[in-house]
């Protein structure tokens, strides 16, 4: 079995860059797109994200045997409820949300009818909206699936077989260990950024200017996760609520050891850490999930 | 008054950048260099990092009119000491530390006869060692000055110049208040980036693999920082304890606020948090200290 017509849900960084690297790897897929902004869906016409932008949510997906929903995982539960009775028989319903075990149960509990098969492709910038998208986003990432408990083999290898052609490599695992991992590769270093960039802001004896202008010493880095949408990622707290809470307890006590370090002198420990960390950084360069050139590797779209 | 003469001790990132950088924009400027590392001694000659690598630092630094120390913070005072009796009357002495008071001191203490103003150009990558420098890394970035009380003005604007002609924008400020500036552009984003990287290789429920995998949902991006120079970093942490400590102590407020948010389902607030980020990272890029492309505007070198 293979998908011919898919439909994307949400025309967003995510939406607009799967409806681009469709168009380039699977010119054969018939694809089309709704946004429930109006501007959003006039860019991605212009843009030519999707084959079709429709006007209505009904007319995007009505001929779909794949749906892919690419909206904030606190509002998957609503676009799935407004689908119910919409869908082709059959229809495979997907998403491309950052958290697994919520927004399986909001599909699955707003489409019974539907086959469900959550994804995750691990891949993002901080940028957002419809001209956001660049079909290269997915090349050389992992998209990690969680299928339900008996979700049928010849849908899941169709999903499986898509995602590798868009040039990711796909992984399957059980949401719940997903959203744990997540939080610790993506959710927390998110939470983080967010809160220095706040403190950066806030402070009494250095103004905002000079932290601006001194950025380059390391904050700007985090700056730059700290300008991901707001609405997602506040989304994405609120759903990986458990893991994100316990991962940041993990960190928490981490920091106070080190802090310890630090007002004790003992700069053997400070060493010791700071050489561990490199060891992974090599990894990732290795496995090809970062560049260790200046530009990262990254060219413009 | 101009240098003719500089001398660069220590030839990693730094000194080998800075080496190239005045051979690239002051070739009029004899250029003279040592590191303590034969190995180093020899990339550095095989880079043409400087005009004459020296194989001894009395060597390197006789004839300077200017000596900068490109050398861990924690290791200035016993080079400084080295070169005790050793330099031009007159010659200044200057050095490119991440922390500027303690680094003041013990240049002081140990060359009570010659002139020293401290130097910090906020500019660096990850990378470490005699590869790792390029002509470029002070182009549109800060160099901060902290002249003691009393530094004579024609050195000072010597200097000044000097770095302008690298690249740099130069700010001139107390000691004190550049160690605070930096613990919050560069200190505490370091300190934070090392301790989640290490958080992260530590878990019982998620492997390091995974950890690896999954690294582009964000925490790639500090692994980045926490592959910076261990010893570096360990002085830095050693040489500007209590506005790290400062520093340290707001952000985990800060911290234990958002996570009271999550606890408590606050939307709002996170909502509010993650948009305020937002514009920050406008100014950086307004202000040319980061890109907004998915490069960031660094080619290779």
């Amino acid at each position: 079995m293979v998908f011919e017509r898919v439909a994307i849900v949400g025309l967003g960084l995510l939406g607009g860059s799967l409806g681009l690297a469709l168009g380039e790897h699977c010119p054969e897929i018939a694809t089309s797109g709704f946004d429930a902004d109006p501007d959003t869906r006039a860019r991605a016409a212009e843009r030519k994200l999707v084959g079709t932008v429709a006007s209505t949510l009904d007319e995007a997906v009505a001929d779909a045997d794949l749906v892919v929903l690419c909206v904030p995982v606190g509002a998957m539960g609503a676009v799935a409820r407004e689908l119910s009775g919409k869908l082709k028989p059959g229809a495979v319903v997907s998403d491309v949300g950052s958290c697994k075990a919520s927004v399986q149960r909001a599909l699955s509990q707003a489409l019974p009818e539907q086959i469900v098969i959550p994804a995750h492709p691990v891949a993002g910038t901080e940028q957002s909206g419809p001209d956001a998208g660049f079909a290269a986003l997915f090349q050389q990432r992992w998209c990690i699936l969680t299928p339900p408990e008996g979700a049928p083999e010849e849908q899941l290898s169709a999903l499986t077989q898509l995602w590798e052609r868009l040039g990711a490599h796909v992984e399957t695992m059980d949401a719940q260990h997903h959203d744990l991992v997540l939080a610790v590769t993506s959710h927390l270093p998110h939470l983080i950024a967010y809160t220095i960039v706040g403190t950066a802001s806030d402070l009494e004896d250095v103004t905002q200017g000079e932290v601006i202008k001194y950025s380059a010493g390391g904050f700007r880095d985090f700056t730059r996760i700290a300008a991901s949408d707001p609405t997602m990622w506040r989304d994405v707290f609120l759903n990986n609520k458990d893991a994100v809470l316990e991962m940041l307890q993990v960190f928490s006590e981490d920091l106070t050891r080190l802090q310890r370090a630090i007002r004790r002198d003992d700069g053997e420990a400070l060493f010791d850490l700071f050489s561990r960390t490199r060891a992974i950084r090599r990894s990732i360069i290795e496995q090809g999930q970062d560049d260790a050139r200046p530009d990262f590797g990254r060219k413009d779209h």
